[in-house]
């Protein structure tokens, strides 16, 4: 069902990699609701992705970038801009990557040029979006701009790595900087700290099935699916959420206020019997 | 603008007492979004206010109810479904009033049987919206309840005297119940945390003024007003907010996750001169 | 190994109903550390325990009252002072108990008079505390009161009832009255958020074995004991911690920042294969 | 006066440029509780600052180090427990710098290669800092690893700059490695808040004295000082709180927690008159 939320609004959504993505499903919905918009993602995601596929169900033009380069990041501004006619209402980033995640280095054996790469890839590129943004005035008032987050930014997950310290800086970043694009532009900037979601980059992570069941088993409406987070990235996007600024949202069934479930005791009394 | 996000929905808000109150734009909102609805408010509030003009423009039914009083709660839910012609989707809660601000008690003399009336009223209340609601299973699956909260839940603020209290625990509530409903009907319940607004209710508060004018200084966006808000609750009301529950959301304007602003660097400096 | 820490303080201690609370540790460890102090229960709590045995060992003064009466609090205070010689340096708050939880009724079928008198005797029995303090003038300048909460004042703990509401109220009372206090007196008010500890007033809670449990392995250091939170609240009462107020202090080792350990992920593993 | 506090226990502290740093009075209060320890700072730091005065004060060596370099902290740590004769007890880690800030680029403007530069500097050192002492078993079951923190990592503080996105990954690493290392060896690791400091560090920032001003006024017990916080750094080092670990612990006369203060309500009403 689409209600027309984005009529007329103009975006640029990173991070499609494939149809699990979360990234692929705003993009879905973001054209239902009535937005035209870029796709961007890193050249060595693309090869492997199938973004050209999503590219043509919504119409859209993909644009590469590295999210850590400057340069690449002003080009997508700018080309997106005169693609779609002006400047953009809405950006999603959803890029994150740790090398240490990826070649089995734990978090107390870590890489520290890896940790500065998950650091580079997954937080500071938002802040390249948003300067960026900034200095060539590609954002309209009243635009907003969302990045995915997760709750290992505020408390231990041992299996999500140096991940959990990129996300805090991430979370960070768009409280910081939120503050500045509202002030000069009223520009919104949140984060969505969303429940684990088996993204072809989430399965990636070890012991992801173990925690997933956990998560689904502590919240008290289940796992909030990459389609929820879409309906709820759309409203974030919306006219209808001017005045959230600078906050991290928890999109994950209650999750996140929970601190034990009836379903997690009943398990910990069958250990015991 | 309208979307149609509440089409086919049935709800029942409380706490219309005039044109100012954010529940008066919520309704407002709502029937615009599609909504049908009934509207409540405690007899003697109903006495002062110009809720049947509401009533009128929005064509729906109001039924009186104290709302510290179950049986009037029963009654609500039951006269509610009967004029609907079904289960509501949603329920608003606005209600607060504190006696020991009324009538000019400090917080550090507090008349502890008014201290009572301040929570049962501003707070119990959503406990027993909720436990009514789901005896008479009055609410559909997937429904929302939003009650309206203050930061002063979370820090501080003399002025705002045992209401602090009381929307500390209707916030606490608000999880605890939900965890509850979203085992039982997955229905969400949520707080947010508005700006000061100047309702009638609001502006009784002494010191108001002083404090929406700090608060207009400290959020990078300024203030949120009641019709920001309403378009808010609309959001937690539609089907694109399905998987936030048992959150407290932030509608300030920036203001809660601000430390200091410009503004307001420049008027210690001044004063510092 | 005692310190000197509390050397020449004077205090009253609440809540030490038998060997296993936590009060009963505190008294213990502040005589260790050089402080004289009053104690104070319920008359009630008094029949069933065993309190005079500790005020022997303590070489301290037993003064009941209902915490719930202010006439009772104002005595306490006044024999307290009468008897240690002067206004007191520290007090603790250990004060709980909801009907419900003793009656068995959910929170989903709460008796609303119960209700009421579990926040009264669990929270605002602390505001009871410090604004008849206040009035009476009874704590010295730098002051320290400490109350004892618990996590499901943050999050959802089905088992935990209407206790966490009433636990929310009590963390806003701390830093509500924590302001109004450190103005008048520089008296400081925090609130210590423990580990399940099985006191006989926490065992009794249903479920407490399961939940203990799955505390103790989602806590990297464990659960903290009663002896642990004597020596934690020992340290606030101290000279050493002037400047910390209005906080809600986790004493849990490591459990509210911890998201999942591997001890439960090794025990979702198991269930799943 | 002193207790005995630290007697036996051995430690490390970093960060002590002159008399008015924090880690400096960390060292003269840890002298007298009764602790051995070295003093280190990064080389450069050295020659500006007055740390060899501070080390015969204390009778401590002084180890350079870069907190950057893991090979630095290596020695560090090897020659410290070479000249303590065994493990260490307690670390401070009162490490921060940001070139953005000391060059004046703004928020908006950043430095790329300085930011990341700031991230090394202020937070990612904590990690190399936890990592080399775990590897070379460096630190004692019980210890206690303390990281000097701001607000900022919270709350938006525009004159705070990069240094509040280099705090909020530093409480990130307390957090996670707190996990790792409470599990591995019982260590604890915790940041404080603390009020902002008047130190040579501190009073580089631009707009540093109005903003002084401010949280002196917002914080009902007014700014802790540096000689506050060495105090309340002596109890987390101690035996009294062990089962403290992966906090945040706001150390600020109130600050975190007051929403306004009644100063600022009059000055507001001051400039509206």
């Amino acid at each position: 069902m689409a209600y027309g939320l984005l009529k007329g609004k103009k975006g640029i959504i990173s991070g499609a990699l494939d149809e699990n993505s979360i990234a692929w499903k705003v993009a879905l919905k973001a054209k239902e609701e009535g937005a035209t918009f870029t796709l961007t993602n890193a050249p060595i995601a693309m090869r492997m992705g199938a973004i050209n596929q999503l590219a043509e169900q919504c119409d859209a033009k993909v644009i590469p970038a590295d999210a850590t380069v400057v340069e690449d990041l002003e080009k997508l501004y700018t080309e997106s801009m005169d693609v779609l006619g002006g400047k953009v209402d809405f950006v999603l980033h959803s890029i994150g990557m740790s090398p240490n995640v990826r070649k089995g280095r734990e978090y107390n054996n870590l890489n520290y040029d890896w940790y500065m790469k998950s650091v580079d890839v997954s937080a500071m590129s938002l802040h390249k979006f948003l300067q960026s943004a900034e200095k060539l005035d590609a954002i309209n008032e009243w635009g907003s701009v969302v990045a995915l987050s997760y709750i290992a930014a505020q408390r231990a997950f041992p299996f999500y790595n140096d991940m959990a310290d990129a996300k805090a800086i991430l979370e960070s970043i768009a409280r910081s900087y939120g503050y500045r694009y509202a002030k000069s532009k009223k520009v919104r900037v949140n984060t969505i700290s969303q429940s684990p979601t088996p993204t072809t980059a989430g399965t990636g992570i070890g012991g992801f099935d173990s925690f997933f069941e956990f998560a689904e088993k502590m919240s008290p409406l289940g796992n909030a699916t990459a389609d929820d987070c879409a309906n709820y990235v759309i409203t974030l996007f919306s006219d209808l959420t001017r005045m959230v600024t600078m906050q991290n949202l928890y999109h994950d069934g209650g999750y996140s206020t929970t601190g034990i479930s009836e379903e997690l005791m009943a398990m910990i009394q069958g250990k015991q019997q």
